[in-house]
């Protein structure tokens, strides 16, 4: 049995550094997932003015001051990505590729993802359209299968999925080089638009198409109703009360998440109120 | 005919600030009611560790760093207390003392004042009991009355008083020295209770007793229902929905005073919030 947290922080943003910061002082035992650079919204602001107490700071000026400070306080952000959460009653499961981990409460915080939905992803979600390379791994053994990639962290998932798979693509959205196994072809073109009746047949791109059986869609975030299935979302975004509660109990969220306006601050302010919530959730499960 | 503001903001703890630095982002007529050192929730705080960005400051060094923020973009603090507020429909009418502002919209944040009212407070509100001394000043003509004040700024009321009452007794709630006019009885006592049936007739303190016809108690902030007139309140704070809108179009709140949990960087969200909200509403109104 995977050891028990309190709590599991999903999302390194303001939101939920300013929750893991909460977390800490309330000597909860807590993980932070997400991403040592923090957020890329944060990362690739030019200059920031409406955060209260800093003056023209660009965001990585910003992110250091944020470093520093979960440093002194010796908090570390564990640099995996959620790709699926069940809430089992008395705690959550956290899955990450093959490991999981448990905990009593959660708070998402992963942020909105402002890029746009490929045609025929939605449509064919679950037909072939995927979010996790090595969750559904085993269904695509010796078939074809494309990934569309946002990040260079996830060339690992293309270099396994090829140790199973007949034959893998894989298409790089970022620019950083790219460094997989040498099995796995290299498209560089633009996708558009998903094909396929009742399942994923092809993908369409700006210069060339694939036939492929599969299409993972590797993005920094997944959509939250997609995280944890039974989430309420409304206008594409999690429904909480001024507690930051969700419809789930013990699940409680914030940030961009949790709708706009989009701001720093908004998202740290609601990071705090989310993991004062968390606390008592806790310490009312703990009481039982 | 008084200037018309596009917002006024009241209140200068980190909710209010937050508010004044996105009005000034967005360009618009404001201004910003409180005190010079922002708010004594502030100053009197020992070690704040939770505000992200800023580790182990006092109150104080983290209000220095506010206040460098403020100056950069040029923003200044109104040291007045708004008495009353009315919604007059395309506006709202901001009363202090004997002077009226006009803004087109308000934020309301005023904090929470923690200690509690006094014995007969309520049953006697307006039968004697006020909190505003020169809004009632001509009906105390020729009659006593008697002053709690919990800040020296109230000693100007207290002389202004003390030109139309028969006799003022001043009861000091503070540790400064006290100047006030020589015709006013200083009181160093503290009030327990006050008595009368239909109107105020006496105010009972710990070792002593005054015969009075009105008490004023001077607070430093004034509960937001009586504050403005019409605004819903739920539990003892102003019901907001998620973009800090009150029942009032136009008034909207942030910080302590639309709830728990009590934080700065809640606040400070919140008040972010709020600005923007007001930014859109003030647009919309224009634009007709
Ligand atoms: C260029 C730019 C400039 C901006 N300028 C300003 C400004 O001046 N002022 C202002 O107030 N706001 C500004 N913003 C908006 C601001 O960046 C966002 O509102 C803020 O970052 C939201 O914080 P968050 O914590 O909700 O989410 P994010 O900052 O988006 O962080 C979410 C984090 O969670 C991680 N994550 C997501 N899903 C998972 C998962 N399943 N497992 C693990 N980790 C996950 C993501 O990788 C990311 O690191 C700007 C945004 C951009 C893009
Ligand atoms: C000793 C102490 C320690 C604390 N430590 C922490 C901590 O470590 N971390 C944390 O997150 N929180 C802490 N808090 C809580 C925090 O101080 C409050 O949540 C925060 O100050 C609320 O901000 P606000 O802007 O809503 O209101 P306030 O800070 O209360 O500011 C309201 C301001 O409005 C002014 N005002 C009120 N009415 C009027 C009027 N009619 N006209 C003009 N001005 C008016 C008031 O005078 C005041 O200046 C602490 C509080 C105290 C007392």
């Amino acid at each position: 049995m995977s050891e028990r947290f309190d709590l599991a922080i999903v999302g390194s943003g303001p939101a939920g550094l300013s929750a893991a910061l909460n977390a800490k002082i309330r000597k909860k035992k807590f993980m932070i997932f997400g991403n040592k650079d923090f957020s890329s919204k944060l990362t690739s602001a030019h200059e920031i003015n409406n955060y209260l107490g800093f003056y023209r700071k660009s965001g990585k000026e910003l992110g250091e001051e944020f470093n520093n400070h979960l440093k002194e306080m010796d908090i570390s952000i564990t640099e995996e990505k959620i790709n699926n959460i069940y809430a089992m009653g008395e705690y959550f499961a956290l899955m990450v590729n093959e490991k999981m981990y448990e905990a009593t409460a959660i708070i998402l915080a992963t942020g909105v993802q402002y890029g746009k939905l490929f045609d025929g992803e939605e449509r064919l979600l679950g037909k072939g359209v995927g979010y996790c390379a090595t969750c559904d791994a085993p269904l695509y053994k010796d078939k074809v299968v494309t990934i569309i990639s946002y990040n260079k962290h996830e060339e690992a998932e293309a270099n396994f999925i090829s140790s199973i798979a007949a034959k893998v693509y894989y298409i790089p959205m970022y620019k950083e080089e790219v460094e997989v196994n040498s099995a796995i072809e290299i498209v560089r073109d633009t996708p558009i638009s998903i094909e396929g009746e009742d399942k994923v047949g092809k993908l369409k791109l700006k210069d060339s198409e694939i036939d492929t059986d599969g299409i993972f869609i590797l993005r920094d975030s997944i959509s939250p109703g997609q995280l944890v299935p039974g989430l309420k979302i409304v206008d594409n975004h999690i429904e909480v009360d001024r507690l930051m509660s969700t419809n789930i109990p013990g699940c409680f969220a914030a940030g961009d998440v949790v709708g706009a306006p989009y701001q720093y601050i908004k998202a740290a302010g609601e990071g705090n109120i989310a993991a004062l919530s968390a606390v008592n959730y806790i310490d009312s499960i703990s009481k039982k």
